[in-house]
């Protein structure tokens, strides 16, 4: 028997507004941070080392500190339970930590009480694999048709996609799944980067780190737009000056538009051939973003990093508003709902190109695409997941990314969990507002709740 | 000059599950509670005494706590600032509220951030009102149209409503005002009751309540269904035999089914001919709402008060998935939100009948109605506001409800400001954990943050 026997949830936050990375049109200085959770157990890996559980959510800087609260409470559920048996039915684990009816009116289902059950179920999960010995991705690779639609929260979904039709989905994909696997192994799974087209570089920034991605081997590209559209088409230039006719371009509003604005944009932006154009409105439009799909075509239309829970993205399909899926692992509750997405995701033929970026989200989506590939989709054909660099030397196990000869991607992650466990030093580094770099910084009051108030 | 010195947000919860007051399919155990923020000034009101502003939003127990810290973060941005000069340009102050993109990434405008972001607008409403010396309907009916529109917060809602339209809506119902205000003076605004119908009731009291509301003169009571089909249709036959045919009867499942459980359960109960089942599915399933108002058609379709923002409200009434608009003054980010869901139901042609009960919504939601009425939709047809008969005592300025002769209805408020200050002695009672009732109960464990771990 092996038991949780305590939960730490900590406030982590990287001062990286200091350099504009991961500045655009709506979130000008983001701090990326997470509600980091901790699960410690009476337990030993196979190596004798104490067997923890490590998960988070991505937040960008200041009300992190909720999303820690609400992550406590929910996790102070899992101390006392027996690992294996919450192994054994993580669908009722699912169940029990999000009906809390109380909890549940503070969404439902969406904000603060969401993402930290996010980050409390990705550290289970994370556990739960750790204990079984296997990256995550084969854990559930793993499991037979019928247990992954048992751990899947397909609640409110039975319009779109039956419990039924969930089990036939997963039932196609079991013969090919080790040849898959063995191709992610020479291959890896197709990436693209973001980490060229923050809003806040400069020209010859941009210029030399398209470039650089050019010479890594990417085929996709993708630039932030929206702030003003004549910087658009000045930076747009510059890209496809660098990366070509061939290679793919997309462009990221991150939500500043209103659908008649984002129609009109993008069709000014249109000559630069973006293969979609991301988050053009209101992450909960999904008739606005239906709209501007049918307006924009053939640009294609992606959302999905704002977009809070499964029912959002039924919708979203069945509106037939996108053309690219961007899950978030930190958004969806973990496993359990990124199943139902995926799943409702195959039967409508949607190609799923799962956000990350931040901190530790390349580091889950590898597990998350292989999956989809392996398990539930069995495609690779326009699918391609998202890679920024930045921050990944903060993990013990962090995902690696390498030109395999047939174009860049993510190496198969092959140690135990989720992959999503920080290195001490770092946490204790930059804990908020007590880690030794807040301390020494001295610049804690830029962070602290109490904004300046404007004059 | 007249300045905000400090804010105080303080977490109230009242034991309301103890009597099953509250209690739906989905909402087993609610304890009625309260983000109640509480603005203090260096001005005094008309009287002489200090002048301060008092808002909250509703929640049932549970992370309330979260809702108060985060409330009390955003708060912070009004200590210091001028109350005439925020009086003068509320929409400015909504948008520096509302725009600090780090907690925006939070939601975006949905969960906590958003709650919390209610109760702190609502608290400077009302002191905007107490410093106008108008009760909050009356200020706002007094606003020309372009001062409402510059309020109303219409970001991602100009494919269905231009700053014109909204403006074009408000101009025609500037004749008539006063007339309708007389209107109201005398009959009041008409109101249902759900004190009857709560799920947890046995038999006899439901009869016993039923029979109340139509000796207290209610042309409408609504009754919870959903756990139980059997039970519902005993209950329903309880209610009707005591209501009669002619009086309405309105139904509520609190978003206990999937689309077609609700259609088929909807349709099971139709016998009863209730005016409309409210909250059919989950509150985020704008296209579930439409297929379930096709297919039960003529019984109507209400929710809102889970619908967390105006973007969700736009999306209900283009696909013409509800009957009835129920929004919510705890959860729409108060003045600024609701008016923009007012216009957007009026250009609809939506009845507003907003969701009230829990604590301080009906105190609320009366200024709303009148607020419509008066200067938005110039209709009375097929609204109707909901009532709950808990919890007003803790209110200094209680709404009033009585039998006018013309209907039993909400009596017009005449105090200045929200009617949402609550006695100090009742703040210092219920506040949690602290408060003299719970540390006298001694129960504080049956509401603290760690439930009790399923066995």
């Amino acid at each position: 028997m092996a038991v949780i026997t305590g939960v730490e949830v900590i406030d982590v936050r990287f001062p990286t507004s200091r350099t504009a990375d991961g500045s655009d049109a709506m979130n000008v200085d983001a701090d990326y941070s997470a509600a980091y959770v901790e699960l410690r157990t009476d337990a030993a890996d196979a190596t004798g080392a104490p067997l923890g559980g490590y998960g988070l959510t991505f937040t960008i800087g200041r009300g992190t500190d909720l999303v820690v609260e609400a992550a406590r409470q929910q996790a102070q559920r899992l101390v006392g339970r027996d690992i294996d048996d919450l192994a054994a039915d993580m669908g009722a684990l699912y169940r029990d930590l999000s009906g809390d009816s109380q909890m549940r009116w503070l969404g439902p289902e969406k904000g603060v009480v969401h993402l930290s059950l996010a980050a409390v179920l990705n550290a289970t999960w994370d556990l739960v694999a750790r204990r079984a010995g296997k990256p995550l991705w084969r854990l559930l690779a793993d499991y037979t048709p019928e247990q992954l639609v048992d751990v899947a929260d397909l609640r409110y979904l039975s319009d779109a996609l039956t419990r039924e039709e969930a089990i036939e989905i997963l039932r196609a994909q079991q013969p090919g799944k080790a040849e898959r696997i063995a191709h992610l192994e020479r291959d890896g799974y197709p990436v693209y980067t973001t980490s060229a087209g923050w809003l806040g570089y400069d020209d010859a920034k941009l210029r030399r780190l398209c470039q650089e991605a050019v010479d890594a081997g990417y085929g996709h590209v993708k630039l932030k737009v929206g702030a003003n559209l004549d910087d658009d088409v000045r930076r747009l230039t510059v890209a496809r000056d660098v990366i070509g006719p061939d290679r793919r371009l997309m462009i990221d509003a991150n939500q500043v538009w209103d659908v008649p604005q984002a129609i009109a944009w993008t069709r000014a932006l249109a000559r630069f051939d973006p293969l979609w154009i991301e988050e053009p409105t209101s992450p909960d439009d999904v008739l606005g973003h239906a709209a501007v799909r049918r307006a924009v075509a053939p640009v294609g239309v992606a959302t999905g990093e704002h977009c809070h829970n499964r029912v959002m993205f039924k919708q979203l399909f069945q509106a037939e508003a996108i053309d690219f899926c961007q899950l978030d692992t930190g958004r969806l509750a973990s496993i359990n709902e990124i199943l139902a997405v995926l799943l409702l995701a195959q039967k409508f033929d949607v190609p799923v190109c799962p956000h990350a970026g931040g901190v530790g989200l390349c580091e889950m989506v590898q597990h998350v695409s292989v999956l989809d590939y392996v398990a539930v989709s069995g495609s690779l054909a326009d699918r391609v997941t998202e890679y920024v660099d930045h921050l990944h030397e903060h993990f013990t196990d962090p995902c690696v990314v390498a030109d395999t000869g047939a174009g860049t991607g993510y190496v198969l992650p092959h140690r135990p969990g989720y992959s999503t466990q920080m290195h001490p030093e770092s946490v204790a580094r930059f804990r908020f507002p007590d880690g030794a770099f807040w301390v020494d910084d001295g610049a804690i009051s830029a962070q602290s709740p109490a904004r300046p108030a404007v004059a």
